[in-house]
This record gives C-alpha cells, sequence and structure tokens, in this order.
C-alpha cells in the first residue's frame, strides 16, 4: 500500500481539532521544527506577558510585588497548573530550580524515608545528569549509604530487593522513546517496600500521565521541552501528599520554611510541598513558563495523545517508505502505545545527515552515537509538516548533500 | 551645627560624577528607592535585550542559540562579570541557581577538603537560609559529620580552632549593614587550617570586595541586589583558584561535566569554575542579569564607594537633626568604614512608620522586631532624594500618620 500522499496530509490537517492552537506559536513560515522535546517554541502571549512583567511589576513595582502581583506564590501556582498535566491533584508539585536539583531533592528524601536501604535502580540508558546527582550523593555521604544501579530497563522489576530505597526511572526514555509501564513498575517497587521516582522531562505535555493514580511517591520535570516555558524554565518536583510530613530533603532554604519571614534562625519545614522550595525563585523565568501552561490548560490530553501517534506513526512510515534502502533503522517501538511523542532513527551519518536537514529547516536533533531523534508536538505540528520534513529528506539522501564538509563539523547540542 | 539644606544637596548632586548613571535605569518620577538591597531596580536596557532574547533567541533561533547566541557560556560569561566587581580574577566564579544553592555546594565541598574536620562557623545574625543550608547538611549526614556553631559577630576569631571546616559569613550584615574584617577574619581561619565561605549578597556592587587579596577560599551571593538583575535573578559563586581542581561539590549534574554532551553514565567533574554548576540554567533571567553587570562594568567602584559613604552620613545626620526625639536609634556602625551601603534605625514602630514611608512613596523596608532599613545604591539615588526622604519622614513623625490603621497590616516583605 502506497504510503500517503501530500494532499492526505492536507486533509488530515483540515480535519484536525488541534489544528488553531499552532497560531498561538511563534513559529517560521518555512520551518519544520522538530525538536520541541529539546526546546520547546516560543507561545506568541510569552512576549507581552514578561513585558508586562519587567515593566510594571519589577520596573515600577519592585518589591511591593512580591505581594502585590503574587511573586510569592508563583512556584505552587505554576506548580499547580503543571500537576493538571501530569495526573495529580493540587498542592503535590512545585516549579522551582533544575530537574538535577528537583532530583538531589527527591533521592535525599527517598533515602531518609527508607532508612537502612541504600540502593537507587535506575537504568543505564537514563538520562545523564539524573545518574549524575546520585553519584554525588554516593560521593557525598560514602557507597555504604547510597548505591546506584544501573540495571537494562527489562531487568528493573527484578533488580528492585529489600535493599532498595528507590526505583528512579525517566518513563520516556530521551533517545528512543520507550515508555516504561508506570503503573507495573510503581506496583513491583511498592511490593518490595521502594519508593518511585518518575523523570517526566519527555512525559509531561507529551503523553498522558497519571501520577496519582498509579500512586507515584516522586516525581520531578523540566519546564522547557514540550511545556514550551523557555530557555532553562524553572523545572518541577511532585512529591505525593501522603508523604509530605516526613518527606526531609536537605536542601531546606528560606523559600522551604514554614514561616519564611520570621527570620528565625533554625530551620522548620513548610510540610506541605513548599517544603522542596529552596531559594528565592526565578520571577521572571516562572513567568514565562506560566503563560505557555495557560495554553496547555486548554488543551485536552487524550486529543494531544491520539495526534501525537498519528504523526509519530506517519513519519515512520514516510521514512520507511520514501527513503527504504538508505540505511535508516528504527530504533523507537513501533507499536505508538509503547512510544511517546518522538521517533528516533538510527543511521551510520546520523549527524551530518541531523546537519543537513537544519540547512534545509527541519530542524530534529543527534543524540551520539547515531541517533537522529524527532520530536512531535501536536499543538503546532501539523501532518503536513511531517510530509514535508520526510520530503526535504529524501532530497537529501538522494542528493547525498549531507557528505557536504560543513554538515560534519560537530557542536554541542542540547 | 545645622545639617545640611536641600540646596546644599542639590549642589552635591550637580557635582556627582555618578550622577548620569541614573539615566539609565527606569524609576518613577516621585519614588525614592531606598529597597534596592533587597530588590534593584530595572536598568533601562533590559527590557530591549529580554524582547531579544526572547523573539529572535528562544524564538526564531530555538535550539541552535546555545551555540549561535553562547547561552552554553552565560554562566561563565556572566560568572567573570561579576568576578570584576568582587576583586577575583576571570574564571573562578559562575552565575547559577540561587545563593542558598550555591551555600550548599560549598558548604559540602569544605567538609569534603577538610576531613575530619566539622564545626562550620558563623553568627547568629547570618541571613537565615544560609544557616538553613547548614542544618539541611547536618541533619541529612548527621551532626557528627557537621556541627553548625552560631556565634556573636566579636566572637567569631575566638571559635575558630582545629576542629573547624569552614567558617561562614556574610560580609555585610543585612540587618545592621556591619561590615566584618574580610581580611583579617580569613587569615585567623586560615592561621587554624579553616576555610572561609563569604556571603556577598549586600557586598557585591555596594563595596569594594578583594576576594583575591584576602585569599579567599569561597565566596556566594545574589544577582537580584545590587546587582540590578531582576527578581530571583541567578546567584553566583565563587571558588579560589588553588581549589577547583578538589573542589567537590555534591550537586553535580551535567552542566558541571567536564563533556557534558559525551552523555556519559559517569561523572566527571569539569574541574574548572563549571564544576559548580549543575542543570540548564535559566537563560532568560542570566540575560537580564547581564545586561545590568554592563552597566557596573563602567562604574567607578572607588567613586562608587565614595558617594555611598556620603549618602548613608547625610541620612544619618539629617534622621538624627530633624527626627530628633522621636524615639529612632541607630543601630549600624556610625563609621562609615564599618558600613555596608544601607542604614538601620531601630523603632518600637518600625513596621507602621515603613509602611507610612512607603505610601508617601519612599520605599525602604522593615525587619523584625522593630528596624527600619533603608539601602542607599549611588548609581540611581542623589543627595536630594536623600533630603527629600527625611523630609517626609519628619512629616510621617510630625502628624504620627503612622498610627492609621492600614499602616499596621502585616504582610510578607523581602
Amino acid at each position: 500500500m502506497a504510503s500517503p500522499t501530500r494532499n492526505d496530509c492536507l486533509a488530515l490537517d483540515s480535519r484536525d481539532q488541534l489544528a488553531d492552537f499552532r497560531n498561538q506559536f511563534q513559529l517560521a513560515d518555512d520551518l519544520i521544527y522538530l525538536d520541541g522535546n529539546s526546546l520547546g517554541v516560543l507561545p506568541r502571549a510569552t512576549k507581552a506577558r514578561l513585558l508586562d512583567a519587567v515593566e510594571i511589576e519589577w520596573g515600577q513595582d519592585l518589591i511591593k510585588s512580591w505581594n502585590k502581583h503574587g511573586w510569592m506564590h508563583l512556584p505552587t501556582r505554576v506548580g499547580d497548573k503543571i500537576a493538571g498535566l501530569i495526573g495529580a491533584k493540587a498542592g503535590q508539585v512545585v516549579a522551582a530550580d533544575s530537574t538535577s536539583i528537583n532530583v538531589y531533592k527527591v533521592v535525599s528524601s527517598a533515602l531518609k524515608m527508607q532508612k537502612g536501604r541504600i540502593k537507587i535502580i535506575s537504568d543505564q540508558g537514563n538520562f545523564p545528569t539524573d545518574l549524575y546527582m546520585v553519584q554525588g550523593i554516593t560521593n557525598q555521604i560514602g557507597r555504604d549509604k547510597c548505591q546506584l544501579n544501573l540495571v537494562s530497563p527489562d531487568d528493573v522489576i527484578s533488580a528492585i530487593d529489600d535493599d532498595t530505597a528507590l526505583v528512579m526511572l525517566t518513563q520516556v526514555d530521551f533517545r528512543t522513546g520507550r515508555i516504561y509501564d508506570m503503573d507495573a513498575i510503581t506496583k513491583a517497587a511498592h511490593a518490595k517496600g521502594a519508593l518511585v521516582c518518575w523523570d517526566l522531562c519527555h512525559s509531561a505535555g507529551a503523553i498522558p500521565v497519571l501520577l496519582d493514580e498509579c500512586n507515584v511517591d516522586f516525581a520531578v520535570g523540566c519546564g522547557y521541552k514540550y511545556l514550551n516555558g523557555g530557555p532553562g524554565a524553572p523545572a518541577f518536583v511532585y512529591v505525593a501528599k501522603r508523604h509530605l510530613a516526613k518527606a526531609f530533603q536537605p536542601l531546606s532554604g528560606w523559600h522551604g520554611h514554614a514561616s519564611p519571614f520570621d527570620f528565625s534562625t533554625e530551620f522548620t519545614p513548610a510540610n506541605t510541598i513548599e517544603s522542596f522550595l529552596c531559594g528565592t525563585p526565578s520571577v521572571l523565568a516562572m513567568i514565562a513558563l506560566e503563560v505557555s501552561l495557560d495554553i496547555w490548560a486548554e488543551a485536552d490530553m487524550t486529543a494531544v495523545r491520539k495526534k501525537s501517534m498519528a504523526l509519530c506513526d506517519l513519519f515512520i512510515e514516510l521514512v520507511e517508505d520514501r527513503c527504504a534502502n538508505h540505511g535508516f533503522e528504527l530504533i523507537s517501538p513501533r507499536d505508538a502505545n509503547l512510544r511517546g511523542s518522538q521517533v528516533s532513527f538510527s543511521h551510520s551519518d546520523g549527524f551530518p545527515i541531523t546537519q543537513a536537514l537544519i540547512a534545509a529547516n527541519v530542524v530534529g536533533d543527534f543524540r551520539a552515537p547515531n541517533v537522529l531523534r524527532f520530536g512531535f508536538t501536536p499543538l503546532y505540528t501539523s501532518y503536513v509538516d511531517v510530509w514535508d520534513a520526510v520530503d526535504r529528506l529524501v532530497n537529501i539522501m538522494a542528493t547525498k548533500s549531507y557528505d557536504a564538509p560543513e554538515f560534519n563539523v560537530r557542536g554541542a547540542v542540547t
């Protein structure tokens, strides 16, 4: 059966109930941006809101804005908006710091709660910074108090034992897009008395997440990928309500104090999710993130997921049909139910092909050693975008234009 | 001798070599802002620079900006600009995270470097979050590994002993403005084998700081007070070059890795000041901070200090003369050489008087239990501002207008 035509894709777009969301984002006409899983695009409303925050809140109202414009409540207000996207009731999420810092809070907290248990189980393919943060704790408190055990994804459940403090996994693998079964793994961990922390960097805004329903203990994630909060946007941390009274985390700065403005010399934790705050938050960054969460509040996540699966399936079908015999190998799960909102292919010339695509205004990214990674963001990506992206790839492969020297110069890619 | 008149102040302003800097900041006409030690004002250039960063760097160039617009180097580039203000050669400062988080990095690092020593000495009046972070570490690793010893400011040197890992002090006291002798205390600490960490939150941009010359080990500070980087601006951390190769800090996220884009599963620290980075930085917040540092780069810190001392002396003289017998007691050092860029008075009605002043467009702040605190920022505060501020205070005291009920409602103040 022939793969869909460009007209087929235009027809799909005309029936797409999410199509209008694209107008809420700034995207250059010819750009096909398949890297929203690395840095989400700019919502059109962000500029005006930031200007207002700069001119009026900071510039004019100055210090009064902590109360007058609710700056004090930004971390919980933004956190509650994120909660709505990840299946969490209010009062369990704050926007704060970076994902790395939030991992540190959670792992430290879990070790404290799980007195005597020292193992942190994760998988070899987890995003490195999550692993680095655990290594930092081990280096700090000793291998007799914190041990990182890395296993392959299929061995996670069997690795959980009575010495496991925490199972810490990224729900959607950043390279392949493979989705872990959150419910099954959380149950398996709990059965052994272990806690779980899910990294949602590639889940939040990408797939439906059911933290409360899965009885998850902790979760972390970032604001700058699918959430479109801007480069280096504040991250978030979720702590299940049942743990809040006893979840000690050592980055106990004044914003986590029960009464920060008492200026007492003794730390008393807030006993709410605010105890996972630390220092003064970046107000401008929080405000930029909030703008995009207000767009997300209008989106139906079931519809987003359905379109995401369709876009990814279409991409796979078109690449495998139109670029057959060009050496691409699908490394993402073929079953859309097992895959996040991204598709990855391996190719021995992955790096220069990625660069040639970027030059052709199709922005995906490359992950060493040989992975071409394409993120699909249903709020601003159309079916015809997918068709055009593959069409440009077909042209690059047919002409071997990626062989040009300028496409072989390495630089940092995030 | 009579205190200066308003005309005397206007004459001082006409001879002020820093007067033109005021044009670089946005300030409402009638506002006298004496709270730049809590939240610095908005530089006029910030808005356009942020708009450019949002529209062009994020909105248009998207992920490419990490290289194209140097986002990867923001923490060190901004850090080096701060270094110039605090007497540090380049390569020893990064802009990163919050002051609280940076305190955590430094204290953890010092404990690791000072194997066997467990005491952290600080003073009872230190800004609480610095103390809270040490308490967080104690709570995490145990009182046998980390003990916070709080002494009164005069007893700091005598408290340093062979068990002291780190002396951690805020150079300029946030309540009184008293300046510690950085050189003498650093020498005394080193004589006992202790390291020092200076919190520069009320020093950077307020007084000349000589970190390298004083042989300081570590320093931290914030970007949102005298540096005018915006609400919750990134903080900074200084690590003396001689310590960089061995200063392990446990918040070892990917931006502190020697090769972050190798995505290796093992953390290898950068061995440069970048090892004190952790997660992805807030790009927009970094850019806002950089704008104001570029203004600071044009300012002569000797001239800033001279004017700061003169503004503070003038304020004290006018309050003590014109508000005599109204119950104000100076709690800042009278000798300008021993005082930062702020003046504090105690008064039993400190809270409502502060509120009445704010209503009269003189913004200072209140610190429990009875402190009125006024920050003087020579780049945008004039001598006649000081005169007018006191004149409005005189009026408030004469009419007892601060007795009004609306001035007695407490709210959060930072």
